[in-house]
């Protein structure tokens, strides 16, 4: 069994360099222009998929988008869930990393970036980011939705739509393509690696590059590679793991 | 109960004039418009849906996409079925409509285009343009793909997918938006209006103008009305019904 995971292309925001977590940005140019690079290169490699998934959110689902007009599969059935949602950043969503750096210092930063059970501060109940007042989450239990989530919160969700959802379409031979976020496929790159906590947290998804799982019947990874150019890739996890520093 | 249904932006070769059917051809500049300007005028009078259907075919599902970004709505769920497609034109797909009226004379191009249950030419079993042959319609049964279809033979697939799959959506309470073609549209009309067959034939659909239904609780309809300037859904709606015509 094969599973393909993509990350998002770059948003207005990863350009501003900007905790993001559930604000609905879009994605800019180059970010466009990632997904379409992503379904090229599974269009190369010649994969082909019966199902996907994605998040609510838009820089998501238009990589996906983008990547199905590539692959010619936009009539392919999606399915999209809050689950996968990238890790809500609580009352940081909107700040600018690099100034939050120079306020709390790169170490807090660091914490909050890349501890795997501290969360960073959580928005009040009644701030408008507060999902619960959100349109976009109408139809989710009000006591499901975080004020902020640590990477353990947000494995707490996402590891459990796997395993009920898209498991079960694997199971029965579907070729499936996840398309979410930085920390939302951590949490399913931890699940299938059984990563250690710690190791978790330093483990950097590139963005718009087709990550490739194989599988045995009872989910025991037989291989991971990523599809493109090495160096690339290299690059790419190199500026993510240094972002949140206050003046690189 | 509403219902709102939309017909798909002008195509290329609604542009070109040419038959398309299962054609998968993409919106031109003014369809995307049109779909944008579709979605702006749900926005404006305030219009929200739980759900969407749409068919196979990209012109579609890319008028769904530009209505849904409109609305801040992308992350709806959104079901697609062939049984949503465009009418089947068998072997006149690809052809100029101009084209085909000077050679078979204008009162044959309107008897395939206008008449209710007389089958445009079949394509052949082994034509290229066979769906059974496209791995668009791979997880569809080989037995229920046509090679042409009337009006009527697109009624048989649509009415059924209305009330097996999208009627129970409504009956639960959702609001529902239907981005689909002249046909398939047509379809759903003369069943929601109890229209003659030799009415409906005469039945325009102006593109991207959001067609509204209200109906009670037995589906009797209460009331219909498209969402936008009367003028130019006249305009459009005369543009439609000349299409078929040799020199015009």
């Amino acid at each position: 069994m094969k599973l393909v995971l993509i990350r998002h292309g770059e948003s207005d925001w990863n350009k501003q360099n900007r905790f993001t977590g559930w604000t609905d940005v879009e994605l800019s140019e180059i970010g466009q222009q990632e997904a379409t690079d992503a379904g090229k290169s599974l269009k190369d490699k010649g994969y082909d998929f019966d199902v996907c998934y994605t998040s609510y959110l838009k820089r998501a689902i238009h990589t996906l988008n983008n990547v199905l007009y590539e692959l010619n599969r936009e009539w392919l059935p999606v399915n999209k869930s809050w689950k996968l949602n990238e890790r809500h950043y609580g009352a940081l969503q909107g700040l600018n990393k690099a100034d939050t750096a120079a306020k709390y210092g790169d170490e807090q930063v660091k914490i909050w970036r890349r501890s795997f059970d501290i969360k960073p501060p959580s928005l009040k109940e009644e701030d408008e980011r507060n999902p619960a007042k959100d349109v976009q989450y109408r139809e989710v239990d009000k006591a499901d939705l975080p004020l902020a989530e640590s990477l353990k919160d947000t494995i707490a969700r996402t590891v459990p739509y796997f395993e009920q959802v898209i498991k079960s379409d694997m199971l029965a031979g579907k070729r499936v393509l996840v398309v979410a976020h930085g920390n939302s496929l951590r949490a399913l790159v931890k699940y299938f690696d059984d990563t250690s906590e710690d190791e978790i947290v330093e483990v950097n998804i590139p963005t718009g590059i087709p990550l490739v799982y194989e599988f045995d019947d009872h989910f025991n990874v037989l291989s991971k590679y990523y599809l493109g150019d090495e160096e690339a890739i290299a690059a790419k996890m190199h500026q993510v793991a240094n972002q949140g520093k206050s003046n690189q």
